[in-house]
């Protein structure tokens, strides 16, 4: 395994605690890559990271338009959400308007994993459901999908719909078609894992995904239909970035300050990817260590930083989400946690 | 920053997702070193993971008898608990005992670290106290050790022992020498930052933690009171492992299957220790991304199973934990979570 650069550190008493390796790819639409760190031809898994581009045909097959789906809805389906009740509301909204219920989704159960709404739920004597799950939006947007593929076919709907996260399903089809369309990579070859939420997941090396993600952010080498698609969804998250997220979620909060200059998806395991539409580039971070997002989102928030003009409050934002301060449980400030110089200096180094 | 090897794999779908570097020291109480990997001479902040040793005073000073405090009392206070209600109602009984309430502890409150003791708490419509921090057993070690030396002082014991986790407090200077006789490390020359709970870490190298668990595990090196107090404080453990942890719990497991074969502590930041009284050998490991704690339970596990002799029943619980089943949301076996070939080849290299 090639030795990565360490990208983020977390400091105590002035000392580094522990440090976290990954690699970095940013690359344009065509292939040409800006900056390279690491090995960013080893297939990772992105996880939840791509769900853009797992939403494409809902959008690309008029799946959307025919359910009327807003806004919200659509960020949603590009979604890991943190099972707030907006959150759960707009699932249930979207299986509504495809005539099925909470039942049609496959992904299992899991509490909130935004704290606060896990406990109001304890609190309220309930027990969460599938539309809890943080992936329950795009499970949604699948069974949607499901739901026109069946209408066209002359199917049922929901004997359609069943068994929609297999491989080999006719919606799942239609989902890695666009996921291998818009990174160029040879699916069919790729490691292929099971994701937190049973779909498959698909080794993709990062120089593949900055370049779906610069894709995602310009539309070109994507089919005409895939181009609106991707722009429909870039708009939609930009109007409605609670949806893709939560409270106090990075992806939510850097949405709401820059718009549609930025759409950026964390996945499990460390890996980030992001859109930067005004530049015409795509992001794509694998940390290697991937417990859990906090220096992923490091990572990122010195990215945007870097290449991203901003103004003093998106400034600050960014800021405090590069060099972020460590508070313990008193709120003491005990540390920091922050992007290396060599993470910062290698914008635009290939 | 030295590149240590690589001692936890993640696999997904066959292949790599995420691996966890780290560096490992185990040792004799003389200092010889049974086995090194990674640089042992970096100073590492051990957290929690040395609460045994902090808790050395509390014993050798006489205030664990002078109070009557039991196993479980004793084990608290060295644990990292779930907040679960025996470890509050514990907490709160070692108070009483000095004669004392809650408000004496100075550790800040957080929601039990166990979801579902988290849940019911929320669902009785209740807050967390300081109680629940995983540290109130320390902090309450801390006072108790605090209201005897104010007795000795013929001093008020709320009055002294306020403040008590300053590094200048008479009482976290008993801890401080405590911790600095174990390990033999020159803790006016080291590293300090803040701890979670608001007392002093010092950064110590893995070479001297490990060093101070072997003497934790023999009594050798130390001073006879604190041997004695060593020993009395693994047998606590031994007998209430619930307490040092909790349900589900890495060191409450391994504890309550293998008895005092194994007194084993994480901390946070990929920190983890252990005492083989058996072998005589102490440990001590620290990953690098120290994310939390999953990759150093699983070197942790490792080291046990390669170092102890096992029935089937403890072979079974390691092999279990040291190359472990990572399952989805749905209960589907996705990957593994796993000591590598690397970790397991080292032992006895040095």
């Amino acid at each position: 395994m090639q030795q990565h650069p360490i990208l983020v550190e977390a400091t105590r008493g002035g000392v580094v605690e522990s440090f976290h390796r990954g690699a970095l790819a940013i690359a344009q639409a065509d292939g040409a890559l800006h900056t390279a760190l690491g090995d960013i031809d080893r297939p990772v898994f992105p996880r939840s990271a791509v769900k853009v581009l797992q939403a494409l045909p809902l959008v690309d097959s008029g799946a959307a338009e025919h359910f009327g789906l807003t806004d919200e809805e659509l960020a949603l389906a590009c979604a890991s959400h943190n099972g707030e009740p907006a959150h759960v509301r707009t699932a249930a909204s979207m299986l509504a308007k495809a005539g099925l219920d909470p039942a049609a989704l496959e992904c299992g159960a899991h509490w909130p994993g935004h704290e606060g709404a896990a406990r109001a739920l304890a609190a309220a004597g309930q027990a969460p459901s599938a539309l809890h799950n943080n992936c329950s939006g795009k499970h949604a947007g699948l069974v949607c999908l499901g739901c026109l593929m069946a209408r066209q076919a002359g199917r049922e709907p929901g004997g359609f719909v069943g068994g929609y996260l297999q491989p080999g399903h006719p919606v799942m089809r239609e989902v890695t078609a666009a996921l291998q369309a818009a990174t160029g990579c040879d699916l069919s070859r790729a490691p292929m894992g099971t994701d937190g939420c049973s779909i498959p997941t698909y080794g993709i090396p990062l120089r593949q995904l900055a370049r779906g993600f610069a894709r995602v952010a310009t539309g070109q080498g994507l089919s005409p239909g895939r181009a609106q698609a991707a722009a429909r969804l870039r708009r939609a998250v930009a109007a409605a970035p609670f949806m893709v997220a939560g409270t106090g979620r990075f992806d939510t909060r850097v949405m709401e300050r820059l718009g549609e200059r930025v759409f950026c998806k964390v996945g499990a395991e460390g890996v980030f990817c992001a859109a930067l539409p005004t530049l015409g580039l795509g992001v794509a971070i694998k940390m290697d260590d991937g417990n859990n997002a906090r220096a992923a989102e490091v990572a990122m928030a010195a990215v945007i930083e870097a290449l991203l003009p901003l103004d003093d409050a998106q400034a600050s934002l960014l800021a405090s989400l590069s060099r972020g301060v460590l508070r313990n449980w008193n709120g003491i400030e005990v540390g920091t946690l922050q992007a290396t110089e060599g993470l910062r200096g290698a914008f635009g180094r290939r």
